[in-house]
Order: C-alpha cells, then sequence, then structure tokens
C-alpha cells in the first residue's frame, strides 16, 4: 500500500495528482500539522521528524511511501532508507530534476531546502555547465496556508522573490516545494513566458507509474493529521475537490 | 526565579522590556521552535504543548512564569494553573485590556487568539458598552520571522489587515501577539495617528514589578530553544542588542 507524507497539508498537491490519475488508488496520508512548518527548522529537528512521520505510515501498512515534503526530500531520505530498509521511498526533487530543461535552471523553494543545495548538486551531476539559480521564498508556504494564492500583494511578494531568476533569463523553473503549484498564477506572472515550469507531483507521478506500478491498486483513502481540525479538512476538501474528514495521528 | 516562554522567538519582546528595565534579572526563557508556529494549531495541541513548555521550566526552577505568548494566553491558562498549583503565572491578555482606552478598541492576533474572544471578553467585562473590532493577522508572525518587517509588501499587507479597524475610527489598538511590537512601523502607518497603541510587554512588565518583584533578582540568564540553531541565535542577539546562545531543550 502507499503511503504519503508531507509537514503539513502541501502533500496534498501530490495526492491531487494521484488521485486524478488513479481515482480509487488506496492510500494513507499523514500531515504533520502539529507541527507545520519544517522548512525554517533545522536538519537535525527535520531527521527525526521524517522518521517519526514514517514509522506511523509503515506502521500503517504502507510498503512504499511517497515523501511529498521537499524539505524531506532534501534532508532526511538517507535516514529514512537506513531506518526503514523494507521500505521503498521515492521522494520529489530527483523527478524534478530529471523533468527540468536547458542550460539555466531555476529552483525555488523552502529555506531548508535551498540551504541543502541538493537541487544544484543533482542538475550539475546530470550536467556540469548547467547554471543553477536559486532562491529561498519562505513566505510562499504561510500565503498559500492562507488561501492568499491570488491576492495582490502575493503577486508583489512573488515579484520580489523571483526577480534574480527573471533577469537570469532561465529555460525552465523548478518548483520545490509541494505548495507551490497551488500558486502557480502568482509565479507565472512573475517570469517569462517562455519558461518550463516544472512542478514535483506530476513528474513524481511519472515516475511511481513507471516503477512500483503494484501500489497502484483501488483501496481505502485515509487521511491522518497530527492537528486534525475542521480548518484543516476544509482546505483539504477545497483542493481535493472530494470531502476529507481528518483523523488524529499520533507519533512515536 | 522568573521562566518566560513562548511558542518561538516572538515572546523575546518580553525579555527585551524586562532587560530594558532590570538588565541584570536571572530568569530561563524557553522558545518552542521546533513547533512554531502555535497561532493556526487547535486548541488541544495549543494546551498540551503549553504544559510541556511550563513543566520544562518548573522543572529549571523557575517559581514565576510570564507566558509571553498570546496565543497560549488566550487558550491554555486555566490548564497550566491547573497542573502547576505552586506556580505563579502572568500572561499577556489581562495587562493589556487594562492598558486600552476609550469606548471604540481594536485588537489584532493570530487566528487562534482572535478566534478565542478572550479580548472581547475581558473588554466586555470591564465595560459593556466598549465596542470591539478584532481582526486575526496570520501573515504577521512569518512576516516578522522573516525580517521584512520594513518592506514595503509588508506595509500593504498590514494596510488590508488593518483597513476594518480603521474605518471604524478606534481609540486604541492592542498588539494580540508579541511578534507585532517589532512591526510598529507597518502597523502605525495603516491607521490614525491619534490611536492608542497597546503593547503587551510594557503592560506585562507593569503588573509583574507590582505583584512579582521579589523575581526581578539579578541572576544567571539563559535562553533555551527546542530547535536552537546559529539562526535563531541571529535573530535573537539582533532583537536583543546582546549575545544570545541558545540552548537545546528537550520537552516531555
Amino acid at each position: 500500500m502507499l503511503g504519503i507524507f508531507d509537514s503539513g497539508i502541501g502533500g496534498l498537491t501530490v495526492v491531487k495528482e494521484l488521485l486524478h490519475r488513479h481515482e480509487s488508488a488506496g492510500f494513507v496520508y499523514l500531515g504533520d500539522t502539529a507541527r507545520t512548518p519544517y522548512g525554517n527548522k533545522s536538519p537535525e529537528t527535520i531527521r527525526r521528524y521524517a522518521v517519526e512521520d514514517a514509522r506511523f505510515l509503515v506502521e500503517k501498512g504502507a510498503t512504499t511511501i511517497l515523501v511529498a515534503c521537499n524539505t524531506v526530500s532534501a534532508i532526511a531520505m538517507d535516514q529514512l532508507r537506513e531506518t526503514f530498509p523494507a521500505t521503498k521511498f521515492f521522494e520529489v526533487i530527483t523527478p524534478a530534476v530529471s523533468a527540468a530543461v536547458g542550460k539555466k535552471i531555476g529552483v525555488i523553494g523552502t529555506r531548508a531546502t535551498i540551504g541543502s543545495g541538493v537541487y544544484e548538486r543533482q542538475l550539475k551531476a546530470r550536467d556540469a555547465a548547467i547554471q543553477v539559480i536559486s532562491q529561498a521564498c519562505p513566505l510562499f508556504v504561510p500565503l498559500v496556508e492562507e488561501n492568499w494564492m491570488h491576492k495582490s500583494e502575493t503577486k508583489r511578494i512573488a515579484r520580489t522573490y523571483l526577480e534574480p531568476i527573471r533577469r537570469q533569463q532561465v529555460d525552465s523553473l523548478i518548483l520545490g516545494c509541494t505548495h507551490y503549484p497551488l500558486m502557480l498564477d502568482a509565479i507565472k506572472s512573475s517570469i517569462q513566458k517562455r519558461v518550463k515550469i516544472v512542478d514535483a507531483p506530476s513528474a513524481l507521478l511519472d515516475i511511481v507509474e513507471k516503477e512500483a506500478a503494484h501500489e497502484l491498486a483501488s483501496g481505502d483513502q485515509q487521511y491522518f493529521f497530527t492537528d486534525p481540525s475542521a480548518a484543516t479538512d476544509a482546505i483539504a476538501s477545497r483542493w481535493l475537490e472530494r470531502t476529507v474528514n481528518g483523523i488524529r495521528a499520533e507519533l512515536k
């Protein structure tokens, strides 16, 4: 069975892509809303949280886990694979790196993701001539979670963050955070039209369909949150266009 | 000894006011940076976190605790006083309510604080004729923590949030979050000049000096964080204008 986790609700963009392709696929989702966000916390704390999240999913029966959080994907994969050797993990960075085109590539993400340098390393490993322009956009996550995606203030903040990338005339822009597809309009209006926007959920699902097709069987769809609330259910239901009733998860 | 805690670094505005008045006062500060912010989490989760924070300070020897977090002050004081009957607690709401003047009072805070209705209840208990205009400003905390206080985007966001309060021509505006004194400029430029701005740290210290003067003796000054980092030390040192070396706190 598929397990999917994120620091909060951003990872639901992966669920949305999964349901768009396989409407009845069974999965368990975990959002660590009691400790969200992860992106501005230290690597040590992020690794500890990631192991606790994965342990919950493994105990619920997950055999394949989609790490729907770029911060965890950037910082905690070695730790996860060592701690749970029998579980197959997919993360959101490698698929996005493969999907980017051109010699000049922009990357945006949380401070922890950008600070890890993981996109730059992976892109340069693919082709040392690739030039990478990275920018942390730490206010994007709260803006999305406040549902401010379409406000003029948000467009201005996006323009401020993306200005260095726009000036460099990149070929692709990797959205290095699962929240960011939800503010695609503000991002698109801050960058040249010809730039290829790479969003991780879609790139990730392409790979899961190839390498773990057996996990896409029909089954129960369960949503767990460490801090479930009516507000979280409302946002999740609106994003996924179906009723979500979050269940309380106790981590250990 | 004084203990002071907050969900993160916002409560350092209380430390700043304390040090401004009593430079050598001894205290233990705890910032729960591993789980910050609290303001958009559920009441049940906030109460659990508050008890764990206070337990840490009590075990460090605190006999008087300043709850330097409006969200906890709004939601968890009964629970704290029941769990630690031998400890004297001061919170940040009652002092601010006492310091506000006029018949029309604006209140801004996190979603949890405003949703609790605590300011409105306390102001109306003082005088039923007082009209209260409340507004949650959930983006202010991330804007302060990103050090975006003086950016034009922040001024625009402040103007958007404060517009309903400005229109009502209030007499006082209570800053119902310990982060907000740090963005006083953006707040002042969004509201009429004649409005009395009430900031909790100053109102709180007035009361502590009256009711717990014996706790203001000289002593060690210790800063604990659940997720200490160089970034947190840098922000804390800049705000307090002295070197802060955060120590790791393990809560239970």
